[in-house]
C-alpha cells in the first residue's frame, strides 16, 4: 500500500524502551509510532521509517521519521493525534508532508550526537538516566587535544563495535567537541559526521574519558585509529549519556562541512 | 539515644517517592535514608530531621538534614557509605559534623524553591517529571507585574491548602523572579521567603498562569491577597515542577532579605 508520505520530528526519552526499531516482544519507539498511527488510520498498518536506530536507553531530540500514510490527512491534526495516543516519554513536532523520493534514512547526508558525562564525585540524582557518571577529575586540555584528532576522515574499525555489519569503516567526523556546564559538573560531547558506526560514538568516549581522566595521552588516538582494532580504544560507555540531536538533509546544514568535506 | 550530631544536604528526585516524611507502608526519602543509617549503625535507630516536608512528586537540589549517630565516624566516609547505600534518586553532599544545638527545621531561617513550567505546545519529554506543562502563550511582562505584588509580608490565607494545620498564615517574600530558557521554552520560576505554607507555590503557580496566559491581570494578585480565601486563587499545580533548592540558616545569606526584612 502506498498513499501520502508525511516527515516528522521526534523526540524521546529513550530510558524506558529497548531502543528505536521494532521488536517482538519489546517495548520500542518505531513500535508505539506504529501502534498510534494504526489506530488513527482505522486498522491500515502504517510502517515507520526513522533516520538511525538509537539502541536502548539512547535519547533522541531530533529523530526524523518518515512514513506512508493510507487517507489525506491535515499534517498538524496528524501530529496532535500522534501526540495524544503516545506517552509523554515521546513527542512528535513538525509534521509536514513530503514528496514520495523522501527517505528519512537513505538521504540523510549526516548527524549531530551529543555525549553527556555528569563528573560530580557523587552522581546527581536529575542527570542519572541521561548522562554518564564519570566522577574522576578531567582534563579539558587534553579532551580537546584528542578531539582534534578525531575530526577527518578516517577508518573507524577501532571505534565500531564488533557486531557492526558495515563493511566500509570509514566515516567522517566534521566537528567534535565539548562544552562543561560549571553548574552542574556536565560535559557535554558534541560529535557531527557523515554518518556513524555501531556504538562508535559510546566507544569513542570510553576512549576520550581515559584520556580526559590521565591513563591515556591525547597523541594515542591517532595511534588508535591507525590500529584498526578494536581492542586498542577503550570501554563502549553506557547507552544512557546519548543523545540524537539533529539529522542533515543538506550538506549545506551540516556544521564543519566545507572546512571537512 | 544522643551521639554526634550530623549536618548534610541532600539532593533527591521526588518523582518516585511518596514525599519526604516517613509514613508507614510508603517510600519516602526520610524513610530510606534512616534504613541506610540504621544500617551503617549497626541495627541502632537513626532518626532524620529534614529542614522542610517535600510533598509526593516534589525535588530537591539542596535539602537539609541532621541526625545523631550512635558513634563517632568520620563524616567523608559517612557520607560515601550512605551514597552507596542509597539508590541513585538520592545523593548526599557536603557532610560535616555540627554542634548538638543545630536543628536542620527549627533554626531555619528562609528557603529558596523554584518552580518550573514546560511551555512548549507539546509536552518535552525531558522536562516532564520536572515540570508542569502548560502550552498556552504566557506573557513574561504580566508575570513579572504580578511577581512584583507578591514580594513583602503578607497574609497568605489565599495561598494555603484548607488542610494548612499552621494558625499563622503571614510571611515574607523576598525574592519571586522568573528566567526563560530560550532554547527549551522552560520558565523556571523562584521565590525566596522565610517560610510558606502548605501548597502555597503551587497555589501562586496555579494563580501566576492564570495571569501568565491572560485569564487575570496583574493587579488582582493584591485583591487575591486581601480576600484571605483560599477560593480566590488559581488552582494548586502539579507537584512535578517545585523543587527545593535552599536553607538558609543566617539571614545574611538570604537574597533580598535587607530590602524587605
Amino acid at each position: 500500500m502506498t498513499g501520502l508520505r508525511y516527515k516528522a520530528k521526534i523526540i524521546y526519552d529513550g530510558t524506558h524502551f529497548s531502543g528505536y526499531q521494532i521488536q517482538p516482544d519489546e517495548r520500542t519507539v518505531q513500535g508505539d509510532l506504529e501502534k498510534v498511527l494504526t489506530k488513527i488510520a482505522k486498522g491500515e498498518n502504517v510502517r515507520v521509517h526513522g533516520a538511525g536506530r538509537t539502541d536502548a536507553g539512547v535519547h533522541a531530540r531530533g529523530q526524523i521519521i518518515h512514513f506512508d500514510f493510507p487517507f489525506d490527512i491535515d499534517p498538524v491534526g496528524l501530529m496532535t493525534g500522534m501526540n495524544s495516543g503516545t506517552t509523554s516519554e515521546i513527542t512528535i513536532l513538525d509534521m509536514e508532508r513530503v514528496d514520495d523520493s523522501f527517505h528519512a534514512r537513505y538521504l540523510a547526508k549526516g548527524k549531530k550526537y551529543t555525549y553527556r558525562v555528569d563528573n560530580n564525585r557523587f552522581r546527581d540524582p536529575f542527570l542519572r538516566h541521561y548522562s554518564h557518571h564519570h566522577r574522576y577529575p578531567m582534563t579539558r586540555e587534553k579532551v580537546e587535544q584528542a578531539l582534534k584528532q578525531l575530526v577527518g576522515r578516517h577508518d573507524f574499525t577501532s571505534f565500531a563495535s564488533t557486531h557492526s555489519d558495515k563493511e566500509d569503516k570509514v566515516r567522517t567526523i566534521y566537528q567534535a567537541s565539548v562544552k562543561v556546564d560549571e553548574d552542574t559538573n556536565e560535559w557535554v560531547f558534541t560529535f557531527v559526521g557523515n554518518g556513524f558506526l555501531y556504538n562508535m560514538i559510546r566507544i569513542l568516549m570510553g576512549t576520550l574519558l581515559q584520556v580526559a581522566d590521565g591513563r591515556r595521552e591525547p597523541e594515542e588516538i591517532k595511534e588508535i585509529i591507525a590500529a584498526r582494532d578494536r581492542e586498542a580504544a577503550g570501554p563502549t560507555l553506557s547507552p544512557s549519556g546519548l543523545c540524537m540531536e539533529t539529522v542533515y538533509y543538506d550538506t549545506e546544514d551540516i556544521p564543519g562541512y566545507h572546512k571537512e568535506g
